[in-house]
Parts: C-alpha cells; sequence; structure tokens
C-alpha cells in the first residue's frame, strides 16, 4: 500500500489493462507520476477523446470516429473483395502484414448461440445485403480457427455461396485455436497468400 | 495503421507506459475500446486526478495527494527511526515487504554531479534538519547499491555521524547495480533484517 489514496487509485485503474498485474501497474504509476506526467496527460485525453468519438463503420463495423470509415471511404480499395475478421484488431494485422487491396467486414465476435450471439448481433443481415448489392465478387474468410468461429466461417460463406460469389478462407500457418492477434506478421502474410478456396 | 486516427492515436499515448511496445499498445487500445469503455473511463479520471492532486509529502518528500503523508502523519509509526530510499516506490516496496514502524525520506534520486543533481535537489537540508532536530535516533540506508547510489549513501550516513545518529544500511540480497523494485519481497524483508551498522 502506497501512503496515497490517488497513487492506490491509479494503480487499481491501470489493472483494467490487459497483460497489467499489481507489479507492472505499480511501476507504471510511479514511472508517470516521477518522470512523465506530460505523458500521463496525454493519455487520459486520448483516452477521453476515443472513448467519445471512437464508435463503428456503419458499413464495415470497424472502429471508426466518421460514420465510414477511412478504408471505406477509400477510392483506391478494391471494392468487388470482402474480408471478414473478427475484430477491428484483425483489420489492422492484414493492413501491416499483407498487400490486401479490398474492403473489410468486422463481425466483431462469433456466432455463440449460449452466449446470445446470433446472427443478428454478428451484422450478418448486413453483410448479405452486401453480398446481393453486386459490387463484391469474392469473399475472403480470415475468421479464427476455434470451433465457434468454424462455424461463424461455414455460416458466412453459405450467405456468400448463396448470392454465387467466390469464397476463399485463409490457411496454412494460424494455428488451431489461435487468434489472429497473436500470429506474426510474416505467418499471417503466408496464410493470405495461400488461402484456399471452399468448396 | 489502423483507419482511425483516434484509435492510432490512443496506441500512440499508451506507448509512454514502461515496458509498451507497439503490439501491447494495440492490444491495450483495442481491448478497452471494444470491451471495457468503463475502465477505460476510469483510468482517465485516475490519471487526471492524480496529475492535478498528487504532489509531494513536505515532511517525506513522498507522493501525496496531502501536504503531509497518511504514514508521516501516522501516529502509530516509530518517529525515532528513519529509513532513507531513493524513490516513492520504494516506500511501498518496504511496507509491503518488511514489518519497518519508522518514518521514511524519499530522496527522490542519487547524487549525480553531471547530471545537476546535488545535495538540494535530494532535499539533503530538509534531512538534516531532521537529523538534528533531536526526534530521530536511527537511520536506516536502503539507497540502491549502485555507483551513484553508493556515494550518496555515503554522504547520507556521514550527515548522521554527525548528528550522532546510528546508521545501518540494508544489505544481503539487494544485487548489485539492481533496483530495489525488481527485487522481490522475500529478499527485501531478509535484506532489511540483515542490514549492518556502518562504522
Ligand atoms: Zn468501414
Ligand atoms: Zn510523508
Amino acid at each position: 500500500m502506497s501512503g496515497s489514496r490517488r497513487v492506490q487509485q491509479l494503480m487499481e485503474a491501470f489493472r483494467c489493462l490487459p497483460g497489467v498485474g499489481p507489479k507492472s501497474a505499480q511501476r507504471m504509476t510511479y514511472t508517470l507520476l516521477q518522470r512523465d506526467r506530460e505523458g500521463a496527460s496525454r493519455l487520459a485525453d486520448a483516452l477521453l477523446t476515443a472513448i467519445a468519438e471512437v464508435g463503428e463503420c456503419q458499413q464495415c463495423r470497424s472502429l471508426s470516429e466518421t460514420a465510414i470509415c477511412a478504408l471505406c471511404d477509400s477510392e483506391r480499395r478494391d471494392r468487388s473483395v470482402l474480408c471478414v475478421v473478427e475484430n477491428p484488431s484483425d483489420v489492422q494485422m492484414i493492413e501491416e502484414a499483407t498487400d490486401f487491396q479490398g474492403l473489410y467486414f468486422v463481425l466483431q465476435g462469433r456466432l455463440s448461440p449460449l452466449d446470445g450471439i446470433g446472427p443478428a448481433e454478428l451484422g450478418l443481415d448486413r453483410l448479405e445485403a452486401r453480398f446481393v448489392a453486386g459490387e463484391v465478387q469474392e469473399v475472403i474468410l480470415a475468421i479464427n480457427p476455434t470451433v465457434e468461429g468454424e462455424a461463424t466461417a461455414h455460416y458466412v460463406a453459405s450467405m456468400a455461396r448463396e448470392a454465387q460469389l467466390s469464397v476463399s478462407r485463409i490457411a496454412h500457418g494460424v494455428p488451431l485455436g489461435g487468434d489472429l492477434e497473436f500470429v506474426d506478421s510474416g505467418t499471417l502474410s503466408h496464410a493470405f497468400a495461400g488461402r484456399m478456396p471452399l468448396v
């Protein structure tokens, strides 16, 4: 226990960050308060601004502070190819690791009936509307290969086939039960290039 | 790159935290924005409150939101023993690891003439005033055993001897060149109990 309640509260608040235990929280607190109050103040501002402004893109459901995100809005992207991912962070991973030039659709989760997550929660009605609208020709599934991810991928694949689109799925390299987030970018790039058509 | 400028700014802001690289910053950003905006908001508040309110205790120079910190203000502490440390985090470490019941003095650094850090910057005039005021009988040095720490410890020890106080220094267990911050609490407790009188 520090003698200061405010110091203690800041340590506890840091615990909301993934991977931050009591020891790291303590180090973060003392480092900022003793040596980098400017950084601390910038972090507080960035948090408040992001919370207030960042919502979801109406088109791809990724994180965005505008109604349509910069990617969906870009005229340089190939609108005939749509990559379906679980999370906004997957978009960033693929952008950094590959030369994919199409657009994305972010499910923000995977089908999980027991948790009350069905097609509506994943925005699949909106995705289907895009599939049948005529612009999209090819669908790439970059959904994580977990049990629920598999079910989700099959669901989206059959929607795409119904709309007579070609469907592929990224392949080798993403370990079973793994998360895209924890794959190095070389492996991800390889998996992306080696995607297989779904029959 | 994320499509969102606000998301990008938040990732960059997280980099001010010790031990947080680009990958962790990314994970923190997405986790908070997607799953824990309440935690993010609490963290922003805790940062702003701490920056605004936490200053230094007028007596021990530790972090405190009151003029005199809770430790210095406590009637349960033994005012005859004073433990001198470098950082506020060292106070917390010792409180958690040992049953020390005395008071502290926080140097907020160590003598480093080349960096312009002399006795005045470490508040040694204030420390000397406490040494001669008569309340303190024993001084425990828990200064890190680095080259500059050694010089600082010798300086403080001679001040204490001048005031005819007994001086000891925490001993075994703190690795040479190491920081108290990174020592496990068992080792620290041992070092504290095994402190040696300085002759
Ligand atoms: Zn979008
Ligand atoms: Zn104090």
